[in-house]
């Protein structure tokens, strides 16, 4: 038996409620497979398209005569989690009870805390919400000097946040609870909720982006997993990828890990964040492994049947 | 040590997320007294003003080029949640850390059940979402026959849904593990996600507002509470409300209540389903007690300083 963060790609959830309510049953059908192997199983998940979707919302209707407020984008985050963690239990729920197996599942807001002084914060890079005229960015930055809008190659301007380490997961001890008490828990959601700590100690959102892999991975370390799985579209990770001597990899180390993607094998923004993930988690304790593998065949990689494993 | 569900009105959070990180500071001060008396507290709270403006941008986006899907009731209910429960589990964390508490917080994203025959699926009263003119009603009930809109006092045309009591609380049993293990749980948002069961026992999501006094009265059964509090703008429950004869009740029994109710002292869609959940509180097992009180003064309700109690 062991404790396995699972980390899904927003991506692989869908654009629309519609679209959503059918592609969480896939990724249900995986996590149900986990538990009924005797494991533990925390999902963490990815919100890009559909935090995305909550922002351009609120923001279109609050520029232009909805008669509803401008929503900060931490508290969309959270919208996200609760929009997105409902569909997911729901379905974890549905396809326990048709496998026959007796788990209660979970969905915890979380909020994720990140240093005041990450470098990120000095660059921000991550673009959200919808596109804007040179002409509205600007004047968008001179009403709120808060926020910074950059030209999206050349497809117009749009708004760009940090996108910072996790250093801590606020709700991590309640997380640890109901997953030992023989919950699905569904945490994290989007990277979490970006916190700060101000002068007195306590959280306040900022506007930031956590990447969900990283954020899984702060996770799996602070419940003691045994192991992290990053879902992706492929079944392996691959050296050469796209070219004629593509190599799938089987079970690489660290080290090994380390100067693949010095090589410039993995792509950023992409797999290399990934491989990073799973580097840290592998790094942090004797006997930790992460495991790159798709949604698909998630369930035969902790045989070694799929998937590629980070290990010490 | 007493085990407390405190139910919070939808209306005490404010109408902007500014509003509301204010006004969530008050909610936690009495939270908090009552975790320091040594009590195990959940919270339900309601959602009106923020899922309907939730609802509201989701519906102006979708239909005036805002490129955003149409997004069903239910997953609204949903995000409001994920909204709420980030700034309430925020601010009763920083009001524990600042009163010595060393106690966590955590919101569970929570599902609960109606029954497809409930009597109020045949007469939907509950209005939702913005105003239309009545041609725009007409048009999106011939379209979508599953959506009935009514005329709403003379102020123009808006959809309604159906107002079913709660049966069960889907998560029910990660919250009871959640208070046990010593964190102060936000669960039951807005009444909860209204769910029934479809044909193979599973759970989908149904365009309908629970009560959040009833929904919250269901959970103090089901995880076996002490004490259900249920928190408006008054101290005390009164008869002859707003009379020269007014009096403020401090103590009523069951039977007491329900012959004030046949009385017509309390307001329907006031006051009268507070004292309904209440009754119904009092007399689901020997030693539970409800009690009316205002926030402000929750902390003095349980030594009878303040606040209407309701024993069987």
């Amino acid at each position: 038996m062991a404790r396995i963060v699972v980390a899904l790609g927003g991506n692989a959830l869908g654009n629309t409620p519609e679209e959503q309510l059918e592609k969480v049953t896939y990724a249900a059908k995986s996590i149900v497979d986990f538990v009924k192997q005797g494991h533990e199983v925390i999902i963490g998940h990815g919100n890009g398209p559909q935090v995305g979707m909550i922002n351009n919302a609120m923001d279109f209707s609050s520029k232009n005569g909805g008669k509803t407020p401008a929503m900060p984008f931490p508290e969309c985050g959270a919208m996200s989690q609760g929009y997105i963690g409902y569909h997911l239990q729901n379905a974890i729920l549905r396809e326990a009870r048709k496998q026959g197996l007796d788990k209660n599942v979970a969905t915890v807001i979380t909020q994720v805390e990140v240093s005041k002084t990450d470098k990120a914060f000095e660059n921000p890079t991550k673009p959200i919400g919808s596109f804007m005229s040179e002409e509205e960015a600007k004047d968008l930055m001179a009403k709120k000097p808060e926020i910074i809008c950059k030209e999206d190659a050349g497809r117009g301007w749009r708004r760009v946040v940090p996108s910072p380490l996790p250093i801590d997961i606020v709700e991590k001890d309640a997380i640890l609870q109901l997953v030992k008490n023989g919950n699905i828990v569904i945490a994290c959601g989007g990277g979490g909720i970006p916190v700060v700590k101000n002068g007195e100690g306590d959280y306040e959102g900022v506007a930031a982006v956590i990447d969900k892999d990283f954020a899984s991975e702060k996770l799996a370390e602070l419940v003691d997993a045994d192991c992290l799985f990053i879902l992706t579209a492929i079944d392996r990770v691959c050296i050469n990828f796209n070219k004629p001597d593509q190599k799938e990899l089987k079970e690489i180390t660290v080290a090994e890990a380390e100067k693949l993607a010095g090589e410039g094998h993995f792509a950023p923004g992409s797999m290399l964040p990934k491989v990073v993930a799973c580097k840290t988690f592998a790094s942090s304790k004797e006997g930790r492994k992460a495991i790159i593998v798709s949604l698909e065949k998630a369930n035969l990689a902790l045989t070694g049947e799929s998937g590629t494993v980070i290990v010490k």
